[in-house]
């Protein structure tokens, strides 16, 4: 008997939400959810990516159905491997364990990667692609991207008055916005890779940069990379709390910046500077972060660095955090991006908007960034 | 027979709805609105009242009844009147043309009123006040408020980018907000007395200051006086937009200004100036306009100005339409209203959100303005 096609797309709804559990723990790999369906159309095995190195998501869900998968479905958010990685190709266990058919959302983006769908297919399994593709996409947004771009993904996170202020006239800040915008950046650091932020923000804030979440173990919580960008290497000093050891921290400082004074307290990175000499080359920072496996960041500001961020056209999503508040002094929320005249303004699509206790988040994207043009 | 509560429900909100349809047109009087029930609880009369110095909804929704009002209830957004006005006392002509039943949403505000409810009551009417208070208070919102304060009821309205910018560094702002936002603006433009501009945005922007509404012709709206704050009456000279004669204007000016170039072009109203020398007296410029039967102003701006008025806390709600756009540079939307350190900051309440096209439109309320504080 043939599966329904809703017990499919309610399978593989399922399996979007398992792979989430993923998000911040499976870098460099992406996110992947499976469910097994008996030759009934009944969940016979569920299982995601957990991390990296460990057992990819359908390894997890056929473990779990183990006979029932026999002449069985597999619905895989991503199309399954067709490598040999340190678990095998998925393909292959797929095809082991009987599978007759294999429905996946999204394709294997890697042009240079043989996808496991041919594989499936000359095995004689029925395999199908697409489904609840858009979903899919948007769950592994993050690693798309850094496969499309060969880049991290970058999410700009800003926190500001309506009026566009980070701060009033003398530089106060806490809080402008609410105890649950607050604890919704922390969710964002959690699933990000790596948290970066500039000198000017580590000179005035000296930010820890943890994930906290409430109800969560410190071990449940998957802390980002800490990232500082401090050309000069004179805005981290012992005793900074990016330096205090609960998360692994870099600080990107200039090829020829003195910095004799971080000497085993934390690892730096060496970058070239920009050429307009504000500050350090943006792509090569996001390339060497790229070679330690970070495919996903959060760019926590200040407006300095988003604005050279922005101006460099490597912001691949915007989060801002809008409190109904107003200031009429105080420092502006976003700094010179290169645009001098209306014409050159950056234009986004909003995709979100969600009230969080008193503030409004909203989720944008540049249009000139956005991932389906390329698709 | 009684009516049963949900037809009651039912007429009082197409009563509110009716009401509206009197926005713009009605100051000094508030917007109301009038359903009369038969003695089966069928529509019978419906009415509004459609502008000043015309008859009051009552008047209109009984003429239509004729004699099925006899038995019947009426509904009324606002408590009926007992003044003997152009028209006579609302409460008289509901007794006289043997309405059973009155429900009535707002009670009158006025404290030196004597309400229509006791004379009903006397006279044997089944008097209720209180239906869908809070619906009918919000259409009515800025009359309330011109009677609570004893002066116009004000709106600032600003326009801005995701950070804040009402324009990019070099000046250019056409078009920062989407076409749905700009017709928006027009349709708040329609429902105010007033719309009020500094003497920045007339020398900058030329602006005509005119309610445009498409599918509406011009004698369907109603034009709001045109009011530019102008102290030295050197913004806005001879062939300026805003003289264009298609609505009145108003020059605010100081008492001392020479303003002889305007003679025969504008009325003028001479007003003191603020006390910290930046501009005219706030208050002063509302009590004149107040004298002039404006209840409710539009504030478009621009950001000095807002910052003034703001800071002088008589901005009684905001209505923002943010674009999705970055500038990274260019004017911030709000200039100083006294704000210098976040203990300050002035806390608003969002009351609605909205996409217009891609933008979004936040209202919100100063919280320390808030109308129920005071009721
Ligand atoms: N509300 C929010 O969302 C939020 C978030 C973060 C910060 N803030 C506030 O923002 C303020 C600090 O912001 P900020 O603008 O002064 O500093 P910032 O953006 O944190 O850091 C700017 C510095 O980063 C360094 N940098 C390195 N490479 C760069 C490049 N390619 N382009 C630009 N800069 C580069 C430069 O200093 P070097 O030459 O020394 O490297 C530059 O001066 C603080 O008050 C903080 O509280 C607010
Ligand atoms: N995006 C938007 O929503 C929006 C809306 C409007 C304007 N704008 C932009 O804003 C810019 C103009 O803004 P602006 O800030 O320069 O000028 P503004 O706020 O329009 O006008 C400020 C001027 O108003 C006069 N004024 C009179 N009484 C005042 C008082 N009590 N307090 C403060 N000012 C008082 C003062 O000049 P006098 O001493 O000469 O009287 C003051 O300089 C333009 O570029 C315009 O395009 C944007």
């Amino acid at each position: 008997m043939a599966t329904p096609a809703p017990v499919e797309t309610a399978a593989m709804r399922r399996a979007i939400e398992l792979a989430a559990r993923g998000l911040g723990h499976t870098s460099p790999n992406p996110v992947v959810g499976c469910v097994v369906l008996d030759s009934e159309g009944r969940t016979a095995g569920e299982g995601w990516h957990q991390r990296a190195g460990g057992p990819h998501a359908e390894i997890h869900a056929l473990r779990a159905a183990g006979e029932r998968a026999r002449g069985g479905t597999a619905l895989v958010t991503l199309e399954p491997c067709n490598h040999t990685g340190r678990t095998g190709p998925c393909a292959q266990a797929l095809i082991d364990a009987g599978i007759a058919r294999v429905v996946y959302a999204v394709a294997d983006p890697d042009p240079s990667a043989t996808g496991g769908a041919l594989t499936l297919a000359a095995a004689g399994v029925d395999v199908e692609g697409g489904l609840l593709a858009v979903e899919a996409a948007a769950g592994n947004e993050a690693w798309l991207t850094s496969v499309l771009r060969r880049r991290p993904f970058v999410l700009w996170k800003y926190a500001a008055t309506l009026d566009g202020r980070v701060a009033a006239a003398d530089g106060t800040s806490r809080w402008i916005t609410s105890p649950e915008s607050r604890a919704d950046v922390h969710r964002l650091r959690a699933a990000a890779d790596a948290v970066i932020v500039g000198s000017g923000t580590a000179r005035a804030d000296d930010p820890q940069l943890g994930a906290r979440i409430g109800g969560l173990a410190d071990d449940e919580i998957s802390q980002p990379l800490r990232v500082v960008v401090d050309s000069g290497a004179t805005a981290v000093k012992a005793g900074a709390r990016v330096l205090d050891g609960t998360a692994p921290t870099l600080i990107a400082v200039a090829e020829d910046a003195d910095a004799s004074h971080l000497d085993g307290l934390a690892p730096l990175v060496r970058l070239p500077r920009a050429a307009d000499g504000r500050g350090l080359h943006l792509p090569a920072l996001l390339q060497a972060l790229y070679d330690r496996e970070v495919r996903s960041v959060l760019l926590e500001g200040g407006p300095t660095l988003a604005g050279a961020f922005l101006a460099a056209q490597v912001v691949d999503k915007v989060v801002g955090y809008l409190a109904p508040v107003l200031l009429g002094a105080g420092p502006a929320v976003l700094g010179d991006a290169g645009i001098t005249t209306i014409a050159q303004a950056l234009r986004l699509d909003v995709t979100d908007i969600e009230r969080l206790g008193p503030d409004l988040r909203i989720t944008a994207t540049p249009a000139r960034h956005a991932l389906n043009e390329e698709n």
